[in-house]
């Protein structure tokens, strides 16, 4: 069995952002030279996720004002007696998931023809990351 | 390591349906002789879902009145103005998750006694497809 | 590949419970002899999840809130009419997800910083059990 990780460092201008990452997972696999396995997409942190949905501008406002309308930013969340403020991207996290397993068939990410990866980012203006790790032969 | 994978397909008469798949999957696990390790079960598109949970027609009723509860349909998403009308589909799709990683022990899956595997559709009536994908030895 | 199953159990003393797992898991990849890999943490469960997030009693109690707002106990549910009380629990394990996957890189869970590994009760009181599963080199 192969195994091949990498780490991809994000910093966005935004408090919260939606990035596209499927070229740079495609990308990883390919250096990884594994044919068919699977590649796990996990954020490395606690106000972050990593989903597979439509890379449509529109859909992703929604998804934004959805997550914001079921998990809101509040003032009197008890985790911000801690001193943080950031209760509601803990939540957002949880709800959209901080990781994802992508197929590897053919030497190629095997997904549905809409089918993107996306990082989602709850908490940004600061250095984060997500691992990549391809596990196959 | 051995890797196998098959891709089952659905087009169901409903809109949402939820289609119980654990038979389906079983027997892809025999089919690719692995006696220990894993295997990806994961909706190849952006409106469906891939979740474990009961078999009971009562829940499965509750689960479908709370997805439409915290993701309704409604006429105006901003993804409608591409033409689409099932933004709905894809915000149900991300809160049950579209994948799940089952684990196989002694050549079978190794589940709970209530857990079962089910394929749910948001958007249905047209062709759609599942894949899976078994690792181990 | 080598590959290394153990099953965690749990009692806990209240209905709805948050266990910090992380140290056990970390036994359990030390057992595993894997240095590269990954590592599968499954509830066994369809009434308990798993999932990754700050050991914060705060934020704990918040994600509980949380849970029961977006999931709330109610008495009528049509699961109910089976004679079970516990829809709620079904449809919080479905929110928080049943399981995740974590990457172990030089023999060592790669988490980030404040990721830690929690088993979500949500029908306790009763002996539950949960899946880790490592694969790897």
């Amino acid at each position: 069995m192969r195994s091949h990780t990498e780490y991809l460092s994000f910093n966005t201008r935004k408090h919260r952002a939606y990035v596209h990452i499927t070229p740079q997972v495609e990308t990883i696999v390919r250096n990884s030279g594994v044919r068919d396995g699977i590649v796990l997409v996990s954020a490395m942190h606690i106000t972050a996720g990593v989903y597979v949905n439509d890379d449509e501008s529109g859909l992703i406002a929604d998804i934004d004002d959805w997550l914001e309308y079921l998990a809101p930013f509040r003032n009197h969340y008890q985790h911000h007696k801690t001193g943080e403020d950031n209760a509601d991207s803990h939540l957002k996290a949880l709800l959209i998931h901080h990781q994802v397993i992508l197929p590897i068939t053919g030497g190629k990410l095997d997904l549905g023809t809409w089918q993107r990866v996306f990082y989602a980012e709850f908490d940004g203006q600061r250095e984060k990351r997500v691992l990549v790790k391809v596990m196959g032969e």
